[in-house]
């Protein structure tokens, strides 16, 4: 699996508890991030060399764990890769349909995953009935990377962008950016409070894991049991603070895990 | 110039209001933004590429205007170049210096800035007397970008930082980021507040460009009259905003202006 940088580790976070056989190799291009704010060219140019990273460990499925790399370049890795290859996207939008009685979802997402509109086709792929009202929330990625995740601030921003979700009057609503499970028990308050007491939050990468066991088993590429599967860790940069910000994320400290820089 | 991305832009209109007729060729490496929380390698391999191109264009000064770069790789820019070379943070440190009565002084600056110790020792090398309390400020980076730059939120970020600042009795505070001069109006009212009503706060980029002035006239490579001087931009990556937020650090519409995309 591969993302921007580490916000994808809360999605190894979630394979590693539902499926902890499986091996996981982790990419996170943090010399690059973010890539939620660049044009679609070079974030297809990103993602490509990430994916050739990872399918040269000889990988048998590839997660990508990153919303505006799912909303862009998804396509382009299913072409040019032999291997199954699944997006956080699409099982959100499987997901939030589920959730919603009335057929109004809101997407929470970077600016870059909004303007790709990848939410709206991909939720019109599954039930065309169901509107969908996308609003960008980029300030809850540094929030999360500061470890700023609950008290006065984010309260602020979520409700400020709640706000705009609860304008469409909408009674579920997806997490559509790796980063914002960190928020989840504020999220889940907030939104009950703003958007109603009915309103549900679904997590993206909750789903992912949920449709990666389905496909391994279906491709019979599954590893159900045996010991614990290894974590790798690889990244382009190496900043002061890796560590720390890195265990926020994947929800364990990094003691015994081995990291890597590379170059791509 | 170059910045890692457009904050370098608040720079230029500074030296667009004193040094009217001098022309402009701004690189801003927007594809690679942000550089305050990369390795001081990576910041070097960047800082050398955008150099190199401005080089290229026949520039007869460069002025980094990036507190990261500025503090990280300008001795080695000025052992490449045959130009004279400009950070923002000497300027910075001797002009917070000057503004310090008890020789306590506050930086504000990136998680990279402050780690690299650059304003400490630039200080030191203008008044060893003067005490230096740096405190990574990120969030206001993000905040600047997305246009939040007045209101409630960014005043309780502001507040937090400032209570560290103010935890070491200083009466002078530097802007040690680019982008933090967005928010003058509200960090001066809430320094005044809460570091005491004595304090003063020096922008970097005034100090610079103040500078800039000088070395021009010294070198004789000043062009201080005639017709109002070109500004070209460059940039690495043309994300969907661009406009508005450029327009936001340069104080003035994009419109009649060249802009061109580089791959560096």
């Amino acid at each position: 699996m591969f993302d921007s940088g580490l916000g994808g580790l809360t999605v190894a976070r979630v394979i590693a508890e539902r499926l902890p056989a499986e091996h996981l190799v982790y990419l996170g291009d943090t010399a690059r991030v973010p890539y939620g704010t660049r044009s679609p060219e070079t974030i297809v140019r990103y993602a490509r060399s990430c994916a050739r990273h990872l399918d040269r460990q000889g990988i048998k499925l590839l997660v990508v764990a990153c919303n505006t790399v799912s909303a862009v370049a998804l396509d382009m890795l299913r072409v040019e890769l032999d291997i199954p290859v699944l997006g956080v996207i699409e099982p959100g939008a499987r997901a939030v349909v589920a959730a919603s009685a009335r057929h109004r979802v809101g997407v929470l997402a970077t600016v870059g995953t909004v303007a790709s509109g990848a939410y709206p086709r991909a939720v019109a792929s599954v039930d065309s009935r169901t509107e969908v009202f996308a609003v960008p929330a980029p300030m809850l990625v540094p929030l999360a990377e500061e470890g700023w995740i609950d008290g006065q601030v984010p309260e602020l921003v979520i409700d400020r962008y709640l706000a705009s979700i609860a304008a469409h009057d909408v009674d579920a609503l997806v997490l559509g950016c790796t980063h914002y499970p960190l928020f989840r028990p504020l999220l889940d308050a907030r939104a009950h409070q703003i958007c109603g007491a009915a309103t549900r939050v679904v997590d993206g990468a909750e789903a992912t894991v949920a449709e990666l066991a389905g496909l391994l088993a279906e491709r019979d590429l599954a590893r159900p049991t045996g010991p614990a599967g290894d974590l790798r860790l690889f990244v382009t940069d190496i900043p002061g603070r890796f560590s720390e910000v890195a265990a926020r994320f994947l929800g364990r400290s990094l003691e015994g895990l081995v990291v890597e820089q590379v170059d791509l």
